[in-house]
């Protein structure tokens, strides 16, 4: 390991921790290795995840936000995740703006990840991209990602405060997705408010938020009415995720919520090298060599299974 | 193991099937064992899949479809699943009119499955459903599912012939699960297709169709328009699955998707019973017991992961 780049990382000098990103996005050989030795640097900046559909708004907030907290002379660092980027091809599209407003600020990082052929990983990089910032001193992480699955959802389980932004024409997206949101909202951002339909967001989404079960004691999400591309409703944001982050702290939640990030966060990566291991060259191709035998219906697939369990094991000891 | 079950099942009794899909669902120790036992007995089967957001009208496609091939003498088996409905409750509305329809004809088996707790395993189950109906001498399987995420992609992977199923109103839903959609829809729905917006939900669904890489000899997913509720399209609905299996016959692809749906299946199975030996009692509490030294900044959450990594394998030997 790079011992400068160690050094220069705990600076914040940008260029390292842009090398630091680079490395665990990656996945080089060397990235475990780097996510060891920052580990005792982290633990200090505040994570904010903010998710939802795609054209939501989510970059215009995390744009306001940020010079919010920059006048606040605090440090940002900004991981935008975009998993259907992929198959549109020029996905990000809030990145080009987003730089020229803010990316040219000192105290600002700001990093991109897209999805490289699988969903699967994605998650897990763009936490490991916010211990990095955490460790280079950044005061406040920003996870921003498009709300469409479970890997988001992984990413927003690692934030300490999770607003999802939504618009008025988003009720078929709340809908489909609802059980997951509900799950991960800390509070519900109700973006380009002033247009028809607001009303009858809000509406639905109460409705949603009071069939959840709830008691005297327990947080509820609020709505926070915005139109961001005006700058209206952003001090009211930092209010809410303030207002929720003292709650979390009252009520002895906060260590109790970082807890359960870590655990979640030792299980994906424990798989994930395991799923690494069992699917490389020799593993995929032992599961070609037995797919005609299920084929021809001579072994069940749950035979096949056993075995490269078995070799599995063999190989790992 | 059962054999009489066996025997019964093979003769498409439904109690028995109902039993057997039972084992399966909830996982019982001979679980595996049943499966591999009915292996011989699957493959005969055509599966289909049905997936869309809420509302969409998948259900009643199902229930109309499933009446033309009973009119064919067809046998058919359908497996509806709601990863959603831990949180509503009240989901699966579609089932008791079906019950109503086409429940109690002799030749047709409904099953639904909810996610009880976790989304994990519910796609596994699904699929292993499907065999069981297979290996019972159902002609036809049907896999419904809501579209909301990784676990659907799943099933609907598992089918022989996918279509999605979308409405007017589903822009939303299309742009957010775009990458999904493109990549499991063999063709579209649009049902309801009489209201307001069909045509320029089609328009836009052609341009996102258009971006998809293809040549000449690449089979391009069609849509088709219906209002299920009348009636309308589901002739149309089957010719598409006809013309799309020949498609799949006439260019040798037939064989090479079931290939690697088993290739699939196996790696979940393979994932799925190394996640249920990891996270055991004593897994989750060597993980519990971890826990401290992350949060003092002892050890790393990679570090951790090693430990666990070596003492699975060392158990498992």
């Amino acid at each position: 390991m790079n011992t400068e780049l160690l050094k220069k990382l705990s600076a914040a000098d940008k260029r390292s921790v842009a090398r630091a990103i680079t490395i665990v996005e990656n996945g080089y050989t060397n990235s475990t290795e780097l996510l060891k030795l920052i580990h005792k640097q982290t633990g200090n900046a505040f994570r904010i995840g903010i998710t939802g559909p795609p054209g939501a708004g989510k970059s215009t907030i995390t744009n306001h936000l940020t010079k919010l907290y920059r006048k606040q002379n605090k440090k940002i660092g900004i991981i935008a995740v975009d998993p259907t980027s992929p198959f549109t091809g020029g996905a990000l599209l809030g990145d080009r703006v987003r730089m020229n407003e803010i990316g040219n600020d000192e105290g600002v990082f700001i990093r991109s990840m897209a999805t490289r052929g699988s969903l699967g990983g994605l998650s897990k990089k763009a936490i490991d991209a916010a211990d990095v910032l955490d460790a280079a001193g950044f005061d406040i992480v920003i996870l921003e990602t498009v709300g469409v699955g479970q890997s988001e959802l992984d990413i927003a389980q690692a934030a300490d405060t999770t607003m999802v932004v939504l618009v008025p024409e988003s009720g078929d997206s709340v809908q489909a997705m609802k059980a997951g949101l509900m799950e991960i909202a800390d509070f519900f951002v109700l973006n380009k408010s002033d247009r028809p339909g607001a009303e009858h967001a809000i509406a639905s989404l109460q409705t949603i938020l009071m069939m959840k079960e709830h008691d005297e004691n327990s947080w509820m999400p609020k709505i926070i009415k915005t139109i961001a591309s005006e700058n209206k409703g952003i001090n009211e944001i930092n209010d809410e995720i303030l207002r929720h982050n003292d709650f979390m702290k009252n009520n002895d939640l906060f260590l109790a919520k970082r807890e359960k990030q870590i655990i979640n966060r030792i299980k994906n990566i424990v798989e994930e090298k395991i799923r690494s291991e069992l699917w490389n060259e020799s593993g995929k191709n032992s599961l070609n060599l037995s797919l005609e035998k299920v084929v021809l219906g001579d072994l069940s697939p749950y035979h096949i299974a056993e075995e490269i369990i078995e070799k599995f094991i063999r190989q790992m000891k």
